[in-house]
């Protein structure tokens, strides 16, 4: 049983997820549809590319996972299908893959790329506005029912990659920003467990407040306390003991947060 | 497998739709359960008709749909199912059917309508104020599981239709009104692609502003320019490109828009 | 086929609830998933166990309830597994299994409760703040697999159980409070249908309004109507007839209510 995953930013009430359900389950009955989320922000390609990256390593072997997150429907950007190690990526090629595709990329793991251009595989009538139901949901579900990715479309070997903020290194450490907001109001930074080590040494910056050290959990600290702790996909993050640094800081996407490193 | 679609305004915090799906796996464990929406405004029977309407088309033969926007639960409205084409409908009688019903109409297709009113296939205790779990769920599940659909009630020949508001001639061209915002904030229309021709003549009005002529798709224009354009099922549509029309123009559902035609 | 149900305080954005269905999936691929709820208010178990004792009654035999509100991740408060009746309950030991756990007390149900210390049914990696991924779905899925529930964990005898309001007896009849407010603004307490009869003599003050008697459902009186009523699952609710009682009356979480009986 192949697992279809679905990440978009149509929002709940208009019925176009269910919609793309039903496309899926008429092609290939037997898939197991998973959302990721629905409420991306709208158009916002970067928060899709993060999400997508952290989630797609807890799926197994074989998941298709289609992201419609896309701006450029209709126009000239091309619809895409890749394999990314031993999983698989339907949706625009517009840079939603480009944080997974490089961690895949830092592990050696075989990609392939294909441009979604055989008609045969998309529903008989394509609107100018719906490609997730009309050509990414049937072609994903073909997938699913065993039709090779390479029978989708041409292969291509330049898919479109996002230009995400990264960190900087600074005098004193480094530099980065805030790339998520979370339900919860946790502050999630670009910034890596691969770029610091927890240390109670290290000072946080942002929003005007200090945070000095670090924790593991938010246990540790009583609730309404202001910690710094690294995430569990490995981000740094920042929060409030059973309370939203989001609404604290008043922090918002982009802005910046300062690590000093111990000297 | 037959799947099972949910539609209703109980919104996704206090679990009655899960306990639906709990209801429907204890019956018919095979059946493939799809969320169209839960996010119908509350007791918004022409919303529900509306989404409806353009999702049915996309499901298998044999679908379910079960739509519970139901302002007269528990008083004398009829509990129905309908064989709607080769699908199935199960809900209050109340015209959430009503679109649907006359698109399959014009195109000749077989209908038929039955009161829920055998109790032997509700649950055994029955409130007063929750049939989605107690008569429509169980119904459903058990079409799901076999029961033909006359068993399930009597026959009836008039279900409820709606009092929809539709598109009128006018001097100059039509007159319609916004009937639904959607999660982008893209208005669409009560006039379709039925009604009008895309054309460069046209001169769409609402709200005070004037668009000239109709794009095919968003990304033909600029971010941030007023387009109108047919939308993925039919409806005339108008939109702000990556952004939101409903915030822009702060329109709202019933907003008069007239359409000029070229003469 | 398994049922795996999903009660969190996750919210739907994020991706968290994905993630935890891609962990069921790759060890249960056989198992049912359906969600509960995700947007229990943040870290709110006096919700959770509310919306669980009134949901479990209506899922199947073997059902397997996840329920992760766990203001306690990463510290010392348990993981924890229950045989509750012929169902299960996996997640932290926080007292979310209280109200349930009381009605299959009094049911003289069978309950047992394991502590889940056995990190080889858990993810290779867990994390400090994300059990529900880490601990709570593998768990659930090795059991929905077939691994019995003892083989978990080890076995314990006082779980955690919430300090809950409970309705008190006052001279002129009960004095409960608001527990739960739902998606249409229906103001739920803490008195049931176990502690009052419906009556026309009854008598129910809050928020500095008095509503004269009870009736069966919403339809019974006008639209806009303030009336009081048992609920689907036997709580006395406060609700406005097709309307918001949340907003007319201003009302919140623990807002006293006042039953006056007939002497």
């Amino acid at each position: 049983m192949t697992i279809v995953t679905l990440m978009t930013d149509f929002g709940l009430k208009d019925g176009n997820v269910g919609v793309m359900k039903g496309v899926i389950a008429g092609i290939a009955p037997q898939a197991q549809v998973i959302d990721i989320s629905h409420l991306i922000s709208p158009q916002d390609i970067a928060e899709a590319a993060l999400i997508l990256a952290r989630s797609a390593p807890y799926f197994p072997a074989g998941t298709i996972h289609v992201v419609v997150v896309d701006p450029g429907v209709g126009t000239s950007r091309r619809p895409l299908a890749a394999g990314l190690g031993d999983q698989y990526y339907v949706g625009p090629d517009n840079g939603t893959l480009t944080l997974w595709l490089e961690r895949l990329e830092t592990q050696a793991q075989p990609v392939a790329f294909y441009h979604l251009n055989r008609p045969e595989f998309w529903l008989p009538e394509v609107s100018h506005v719906f490609h997730g139901r009309d050509i990414f949901a049937p072609c994903a579900a073909h997938l699913a029912a065993g039709t090779p990715l390479d029978r989708l479309g041409s292969p291509i070997s330049n898919p479109v990659r996002a230009q995400l903020p990264r960190p900087q290194r600074t005098a004193s450490g480094l530099r980065g920003q805030v790339i998520h907001v979370d339900h919860f109001g946790n502050l999630a930074t670009n910034i890596r467990v691969e770029h610091l080590q927890k240390s109670p040494d290290v000072t946080i910056s942002l929003g005007g407040v200090k945070i000095n050290g670090m924790v593991d959990t938010f246990g540790e600290r009583p609730a309404g306390s202001l910690v710094a702790l690294f995430g569990s996909t490995g981000n740094l993050i920042i929060s409030v003991v059973n309370g939203s640094a989001a609404d604290r800081l008043q922090a918002h996407l982009g802005e910046v947060v300062e690590v000093s490193l111990p000297s």
